[in-house]
C-alpha cells in the first residue's frame, strides 16, 4: 500500500525534473558528483578526502561492505554481513548467533575461515584497450571473446607488476587486479585492491537485537536494530597498522545534515532498456521468487524437524527470506504499468534525440539488439538457472563443480578459460574450494534433494538429463547417496583431486564428482549459449547506448552498481507516508515499546542482556536513522560519514520504498537505514560493558 | 528417507501378489469386498449392517466426513473439518479456534452458517442410460455433451420424484440427487442424499490440542491429537430423531482387531494410465506445489504484520500447508523411477493381455487416447489454472463469478449449462453465494493481490488479458480498488443482482462484477477446451479401459475415490520403519513427553486446561492409533468402527507413507491415523468436565 503511493509520487518527480533526481546516484570515486554537491550542499570533496574515504572502505568477500575505523585495523560492518562467519565459528555448544561474541583481549580474537577483505588502492581507465581488442571482430560473440581475452591479459599484467611491489613483498598482502565493466559495457576500469586474508572476530551482539523484528520488520521503518559486527585485519600476525581509517563522531548527525555512504552496491538495472526490464519483470524475477518460495518452505519444514536442523539452516533461510522480500518489492514496482510507462517514455525520448543526429543515428539499432537478446534469453533462462547458475545450497556440490572445472580449465590458456578460473582469480577459487567451513550432512542432503527435486519438477522426471542425474533413484534417495558417499568433506581429498588434475578427476569414483561430471557438459552448453547469444550482444549494444547517452547528456551520470566502491550522499531526513511524517530517528524508548507491542513473538524477543539492562540505557539516545543516500544490496555495512569524514552511522537496510531502487530512485521516499553511532556507543557501554571497544573506536580518547 | 524405504518394500508386494494388496481398497457400499473380508477375516457384512453404516455416515459440505452417533442427531467429525465453521463463528473477542467451544445446553448450540450434511440414502446404477445417450455421437466432445445432458436429466427427474416423497414434505429435509462418475467413466451411479442444512455446533476442543505439533507433526506418527468436533443436526428446529446412528465402544479396539472406516475419500488416481501419471508428476503437482509455496509465503508475510492478520489468515494458511505437505509426499513417490516402472509394467501387462483377445483388441487404443489428451492438457494447463480453476482465496471474487455465471447460465436450458449451475445444484450455489460468512477486508485485498500478482508473473505483465484486468494499476493497487469498491459484502446486493438477472449484471458498475465480467470469456474459453479436448477424451477412453479391465479381471476392484461413500478395512497395526517397530497406539503419557521435548515451540504449546489437568488424566489411556485401512484426504472425520458397528475411533490423518496413496496402496506401511474412542472419553471427562456429552455419546448409559 505504502509502496504504491511511493511510486505514484515518484512519477511526478521523474517527469518534471532533469535526468537525475536530487541525491540520486552511486558515484564512482574517480568521478564524484562534485557539481551537484557544490551547488546543492556547498560542499566540494577534495582529492585527499576522496582518497582517504576510498582507502578506509573495505569489501567483504562474503558480499558486503565495511570500513576500517581504528589505527589498529578494527573493521566495522553489519551483523548480517558477519553472520556467515559467526555461523562457521559456532558449535552445537556455543551458537555465536544466539549468544553474540566479545574477545576479552586481542589474543582471543579468533581467525575467520575463508574471509577476505579488499581495499581499493587505485583505478585506471582501460576502456580503449578492452574495446580496441574487439575492433573488426566478425560478430558479437567473437568481439566478446576478444574483450574477455584483453581483460584477462590486463589483470594478469597488473598482478605480475604488483608482485614486484616492495610493500607487498614485506607485508605478504596480495594486490589483486580486477577489470570492472561499467555502464553495462560502456567503460572498463582496472581496479587494484589490497586483499587482506587474516581477519579475526572482535565483537558481535546477539542476532536477536541485530535482526530484531525478523522478516516482519525487515525493510520496514521505524527500526530498532543493532546490526553491527566488528573484525580486525591482521598483517604478519599483528594488527594492521592502518594507513587510512575513519574517526568516530560522538555528536552523530543531525536531521537535515548532509551525510555520505561509501560502500559497494551490488547490482542495479537502471540503465536497462525497456525490453530488458520486461525480461526482468516477466522472467527473471518470477523465476527467482518461485525458487525462493520453494526453498524457504523446504528449509522451514527441515528446520521444523529438530532444534539442530533449525540451527544449521538458519543462515541460509534468512538469506533467502531477505532476497525474497527485496524481490517482492521490486516486482511489485515493475508490475505497476505507470512505472514501465515512465521508463518507456524516457527511452523513446532518447531514441528520438539520437535519430535526429545523423552521426548518432546508427546507434539506434542497439535497443533492438538488446530486445533480440532478451528473446533468446527467454528460451534458455530456465535451463541456465537449473543447470548452471542455480546450484547454490549444497556446499559439497559447489566444491565438486569447482574441482571438475578448475582441473579442466587449468589445461587451457588463461584467456580461453571460464572467467572465474582465470589466473587472477585462482586465490578466490582456492579459498572457497579448500575452505574449512563446517558441513552439516543433514542440511547438505536436504539442499541436494531440494536441487534434484527442482530439476525433476521443472524439466520433468523423464527428461534424459534428469534420468541420468537421478541414476534410477528418487531425488531424496539420490541426494543421500551422493552426500553420504562423497569424500569431499575432507579438504585433503579435495587437494589431492586438484593436484591430480583432469585425469584424476576423470578417474574418480567419488559419487559427487561423478554427479558433477555428468551435469557439466549440459551446464557448460547452456552457459555458452547465454554468453555468446545474450551477454555478448548486450555488452556490445549497451556500449553503443552508453556512447549515445554520453553524446547527448555528457557523462554526468553514474554507472549501474557492480559491487565496486561507490559514493552516495544526501541529508538525514524522514519522509511523508499516507499523509503522516515518518521521523528520521528512532531511539531506545522505541525499541522497548516495539518489543512490548509484539510480546510473545519469537522475532521480537529481546536478549536477556537487553531485558536486564533496560534501566541502564538512556532511552532518548538515537538508535537508528534514515537518510536519502542512494544505496542497494551490497551496501550493507557501509559507514555513514559526515563532511569531516567521521563515522555517524552504519548502513544496514533500505526502507520498503527503496526496493524498486534496482531500476529507479525516488528521493522523496527512498531511504537508507542506518544504526546511529551514538546508539552503538550507548549499547556497548551500558549493555555489553565493552569499554575497550569503545576506547578503540574513539581513537583512544 | 522413511518414505523411500516404504516404496521399495511396496514394489516387492506389488510384483508378487495378485492385483490388489491386502486391505487395499475404497469400496462402494453397493459393491463391498465381501469375499476378501470373509476369506481373510471371517467376517461377512450383512446388507442390514451395510445399510446401517451407510445411513449413519455423513458428508460435510466443507469437504470431510462424519457420522451420526446419537439418537438425537449428534454428529462427530474432525476439528479440522469443523474449523471453517469455528472460524466463521469467531469474533475478535472470542476466537473459538483458540478457546474451543462447549454448549452448556442444547438451546445454546449455535447454528452454523452454510453448513450442509448429506446422508446417502440410495444408489442406482444408471450406466446404461448415460453411456447409451452418447451412442453414435460424432466425436468425444459430442459424446461428452450427450452424457452430461443425460446426467442433468436423471438428476432433475430424481429430484422431482423426491419432492413428492411424504417424509421430505413433513420434515422439510431435501432429497438431493447426484450422478457419480466411477472408474473414470466406466460406470455412472445415481446417488440420492438426505441433505440437512440446520446444523449446530456442540463441542470443540482448542486447536492447540486438536492440531498439536502443527505442520511439523502433520502426517507423522506417533501422534497426539484430539482432532474432534461435534455438531448436531436439527430438523423442524428440533434435534434430529435419527433413524440410524452408531453406538460407542467403551472397550475401544485391540491391536490386530479388524476395523472399518466409513467415509468419503476425495480423489485418487490409481486407475490413471502411465501417461496420465506423468502429467500428474510433471505438470499438475509441480504447478500445485509452486502455487502452495507462493501462497504460504505470502500469507505468512501478511500474518506477520499484525495479530489480527494472523487470526484471519490462519484457516487458509493451514489448509494450504496441509495440501503442500500431502503433495510433497506424493510427488516424491512419483519421482522415484522404480514406482513409475512398476506402474508401467502393470500397464504393459494389461495391454498385452487385451491385444491377445480379438474381441478386446480395439480397446487398446484407449491408452494412446489418454496420452494424446495429456499432450493437449500440457499446452493449456497453466492458463486453465490461472483463469478458471485457481481463483480460490478472495471470497468476494468467488461471489462475483457465481453471480456473473449464475445469471448467464440461467438463461440456458438445464442440460446445456456449466454443470455446477444445473437445477439440481442450485441450492449448493445459493448456499455459497448468499453465505453470511465473515469477510475480512485486509485478507480479501491480500488474496486478490496474490491472485493478480500471480497472473502477471505467469502470463507476463504485458499480456493483453493481464493489462485489461489490471486496468492501469499494479496488482496490489487494483486489488485494493476492487475490494474496497465492491458492494458484494452486502448479501442483499448479491440477491438484487441475481434477481435482476443477466441484464442487471451487464449494467452493474460494481468493480468486482466488472472485473469478473472481463475475466469470464477467457476463463470459459480455456475451460471449454479442457472439457472438450481433454476431459471428454479421458472419459471415453477410460470407459474403454474399464471395459477391458472388467473383461480381463472381473469387477473385483474398486473405483478411484470421488468424494462419495466408501468402505475401507484392515487391522489395528503398527509398522516397521528403518528396522524398528512403530507401535499402533499412543497414550497420554506420550503427549506430555512430546510437549516437553519440543518445549518453547508454538505448535507444541498445550492449552492451559491441559497443563492444569495433567494430573487428572490417566496417562495409560490410548490417545491415537493406526490401522491399515485404505483412506485418503476427504476421509477426515470418518468413524472407525468394529464388527459390531460400534465406534472405536475417529480418522484424522494418514502417515507419511500413505501420501503416495493417491496412486498406490502398500499395506505394509500405509496407515490411517485415528483418535481413540477411549482417549476422547477420558479427555471429555477429565479435561473438559463434559459429562452431558459423554452421556449422550454412550447412549444415555
Amino acid at each position: 500500500m505504502r509502496f504504491r503511493t511511493a511510486l505514484r509520487s515518484l512519477l511526478v518527480v521523474a517527469t518534471l525534473t532533469s535526468p537525475l533526481a536530487a541525491d540520486e546516484g552511486m558515484w564512482l570515486l574517480n568521478h564524484p558528483p562534485t557539481a551537484a554537491l557544490k551547488s546543492t550542499y556547498g560542499f566540494e570533496p577534495t582529492s585527499a578526502w576522496l582518497e582517504h574515504v576510498q582507502k578506509s572502505a573495505v569489501r567483504f568477500s562474503t558480499g558486503g561492505s565495511g570500513s576500517i575505523i581504528s589505527k589498529d585495523g578494527l573493521v566495522m560492518t553489519n551483523h548480517h554481513v558477519g553472520s556467515d562467519v559467526l555461523a562457521a565459528l559456532s558449535t552445537a555448544e556455543h551458537n555465536l548467533l544466539d549468544e553474540g561474541f566479545r574477545a576479552a583481549k586481542r589474543e582471543e580474537e579468533p581467525r575467520c575461515p575463508d574471509l577476505a577483505l579488499d581495499v581499493l588502492w587505485s583505478i585506471e581507465d582501460v576502456t580503449a584497450r578492452v574495446q580496441g581488442a574487439a575492433k573488426g571482430a566478425a560478430d558479437d560473440a567473437a568481439a566478446s571473446a576478444a574483450r574477455l581475452a584483453a581483460i584477462a591479459a590486463i589483470e594478469a599484467e597488473a598482478e605480475a607488476a604488483a608482485s614486484k611491489d616492495t610493500k607487498a613483498a614485506t607485508t605478504g598482502t596480495a594486490m589483486k587486479a580486477e577489470v570492472v565493466t561499467l555502464y553495462q559495457g560502456g567503460q572498463y576500469h582496472l581496479y587494484r585492491y589490497r586483499r587482506y586474508t587474516d581477519v579475526r572476530l572482535v565483537f558481535a551482539p546477539e542476532q536477536a537485537i541485530a535482526y530484531f523484528g525478523g522478516d516482519a520488520d525487515n525493510f520496514e521503518y521505524p527500526r530498532y536494530n543493532l546490526d553491527c559486527c566488528f573484525f580486525r585485519i591482521y598483517e604478519n600476525n599483528k594488527p594492521l597498522a592502518a594507513e587510512h581509517f575513519l574517526t568516530w563522531s560522538d555528536k552523530g548527525a543531525a536531521a537535515e545534515e548532509l551525510v555520505f555512504v561509501v560502500g559497494h552496491p551490488g547490482r542495479t538495472q537502471r540503465l536497462f532498456t525497456n525490453a530488458h526490464l520486461e525480461f526482468l519483470r516477466d522472467v527473471e524475477l518470477p523465476w527467482a521468487l518461485a525458487k525462493s518460495w520453494r526453498e524457504e518452505m523446504k528449509l522451514a519444514a527441515f528446520a521444523g524437524r529438530s532444534a539442530e536442523n533449525a540451527r544449521v539452516a538458519l543462515e541460509d533461510a534468512q538469506g533467502i527470506a531477505n532476497g525474497r522480500k527485496a524481490r517482492t518489492g521490486l516486482i511489485e514496482g515493475l508490475q505497476d504499468p505507470t512505472v514501465m510507462a515512465a521508463k518507456k517514455s524516457d527511452e523513446d525520448r532518447m531514441r528520438t534525440a539520437i535519430a535526429a543526429k545523423p552521426e548518432l543515428a546508427s546507434l539506434g539499432a542497439a535497443w533492438d539488439r538488446v530486445a533480440a537478446a532478451q528473446a533468446v534469453h527467454r528460451t534458455i533462462y530456465e535451463r541456465r538457472q537449473l543447470l548452471e547458475d542455480g546450484w547454490r545450497g549444497p556446499v559439497l556440490a559447489r566444491i565438486a563443480r569447482q574441482i571438475v572445472r578448475l582441473t579442466e580449465e587449468s589445461t587451457k590458456p588463461n584467456a580461453e578459460r571460464l572467467r572465474e578460473y582465470a589466473d587472477a582469480r585462482r586465490d578466490t577459487i582456492e579459498r572457497s574450494l579448500f575452505s574449512p567451513e563446517p558441513i552439516h550432512d543433514a542440511l547438505e542432503i536436504e539442499w541436494m534433494a531440494i536441487r534434484l527435486g527442482f530439476l525433476a519438477e521443472r524439466l520433468g522426471a523423464s527428461d534424459p538429463l534428469v534420468v541420468t542425474l537421478l541414476d534410477g533413484k528418487s531425488p531424496r534417495a539420490r541426494a543421500e547417496q551422493v552426500i553420504r558417499g562423497t569424500t569431499l568433506r575432507d579438504i585433503a581429498a579435495r587437494k589431492a583431486l586438484v593436484a591430480g588434475g583432469a585425469d584424476a578427476v576423470k578417474a574418480s569414483k567419488d559419487p559427487m564428482i561423478a554427479f558433477m561430471r555428468a551435469l557439466d557438459p549440459a551446464a557448460r552448453a547452456v552457459r555458452q549459449r547465454y554468453e555468446q547469444e545474450v551477454e555478448a550482444v548486450e555488452r556490445s549494444a549497451y556500449a553503443d547506448i552508453a556512447k549515445a547517452e554520453f553524446a547527448t547528456q555528457g557523462d554526468s551520470t553514474y554507472p549501474d552498481a557492480t559491487f565496486t566502491l561507490r559514493l552516495a550522499y544526501g541529508p538525514v531526513r524522514g519522509w511523508t507516508e499516507a499523509g503522516s511524517e515518518v521521523p528520521p530517528f528512532t531511539n531506545y524508548a522505541g525499541l522497548y515499546r516495539r518489543a512490548d507491542e509484539r510480546h510473545g513473538e519469537r522475532d521480537f524477543a529481546l536478549p536477556k542482556r537487553w531485558i536486564d539492562g533496560c534501566q541502564a540505557l538512556s532511552k532518548d539516545v538515537p538508535f537508528n536513522f534514515v537518510c536519502t543516500a542512494d544505496i542497494i544490496g551490497g551496501n550493507s555495512g557501509s559507514p555513514v560519514i559526515n563532511r569531516a569524514g567521521e563515522v555517524v552511522g552504519l548502513i544496514f537496510d533500505g526502507n520498503i520504498q527503496s526496493l524498486v531502487g534496482d531500476v529507479l530512485y525516488d528521493g522523496s521516499v527512498n531511504r537508507a537505514v542506518a544504526v546511529d553511532a551514538r546508539g552503538m556507543i550507548e549499547a556497548f557501554e551500558k549493555i555489553y560493558g565493552a569499554g575497550e571497544l569503545v576506547r578503540e573506536i574513539r581513537g583512544g580518547r
